[in-house]
């Protein structure tokens, strides 16, 4: 566990606090607002009001992270030219990975398959965030500060920001692209201390967007009372 | 990425769509809400209906996960002797962090610190809740099966929880105890593949409850359009 410095001044903190019939009913419309979720792969171009995009960027930030070092950068690229550049190094990578990891048979297939690791959404949707974690800090005297917990506390910001795009009626799909993160960190000119975590389309779906049926496990599967 | 079997079935999928005012408001608001989020290490003992966790369980089970393999375990603790045991095995961890960590001044200063490395709150929130992350998933021929992005995935869920805590009035303090893991395993009887991620104690914040005088970062550092 991790603390701040004891000289930080406190300040009074109280909560909002709801009767317990309303707490219920908030947990419940909370619940059906964040369970008609899904990972969407077809989403529409059409354009999305840039300052929603901004607040539900602000949403995440509001995130706890360790020692509140807050070590997140969201990079919004609405840019078409860059959007395909983005495209072509995460489609080249994802090639590769097929290639490799699914030995000959599948590569005999891949002409038909290509669709496999084509990413049109990487075109289409209206903007593509890039979710990076600092790995570290960089001190006043330029030493290196560490951010301990970074991945964790970046990923808690991006489970905030899927709950804020949920609550616009936006979609995404949370990919974590393997191995396109330092080409991508400098195309977007970002610094070494900056590594990719995720990469999010983001935009409404596509009037044809189909998801796979499949359904969450039960409560009782995930939840442990003692 | 990582991608599903092909055979799985798809259905249609539409969100619920918004007018953009509607959007930007509604962005705004959930800005609001969860901009009120603090960390609150004084936490009320005070009951919280047990229909209110399952349901913000609930929906931190609706985030993503790589190749929707669920890799989360909630272990919510209510029991009084339970959570005193807990709370035995983590100062005793934190007290050797201290110590090691802070070097001899620090350790002639340990009796008037003393508060440093206690947690009150672990006896004193009427529900801790322990997230594990299940680092591999057992097939039906026993076999392990890797879970890719686990850490990642039940952190998502992780902020998905926060979230859905907020919007009900709870308040929770994001731990991750160094050390304590495999102790906390063992007496919460999990199993060898789930390793703890998270200590969450949750409930309504103490009346006298204070936080330290922090502001967040502005928009501007926190993101880049391209």
């Amino acid at each position: 566990m991790l603390h701040f410095k004891r000289d930080i001044p406190h300040v009074p903190y109280s909560a909002m606090r709801y009767p317990e019939e309303t707490m219920v009913e908030r947990s419940k419309e909370f619940y059906r607002l964040l369970n008609q979720r899904r990972t969407v792969r077809l989403i529409s171009p059409e354009p999305v009001p840039r300052e929603v995009i901004d607040n539900v960027i602000l949403t995440a930030g509001t995130a706890p992270s360790g020692a509140h070092t807050e070590p997140w950068t969201f990079v919004v690229v609405s840019d078409p030219e860059m959007k395909h550049q983005i495209r072509q190094i995460v489609e080249e990578e994802e090639e590769v990975n097929y290639r490799q990891r699914m030995g000959d048979k599948w590569v005999k297939d891949l002409a038909k398959l290509r669709t496999n690791w084509i990413k049109d959404y990487l075109d289409v949707a209206p903007y593509l965030i890039l979710i990076f974690k600092q790995t570290y800090g960089i001190l006043p005297n330029n030493k290196k500060k560490t951010h301990y917990y970074n991945e964790i506390s970046v990923s808690i910001a991006s489970g905030i920001l899927l709950a804020a795009l949920q609550n616009v009626g936006l979609v995404t799909v949370t990919s974590t692209p393997l191995n396109c993160g330092p080409q991508l960190r400098l195309l977007l000119k970002r610094p070494a201390n900056e590594k990719l975590l995720m990469l999010l389309p983001v935009g409404y779906p596509a009037p044809d967007a189909t998801v796979p049926e499949l359904e969450r496990k039960p409560l009782e599967d995930i939840v442990v009372h003692i």
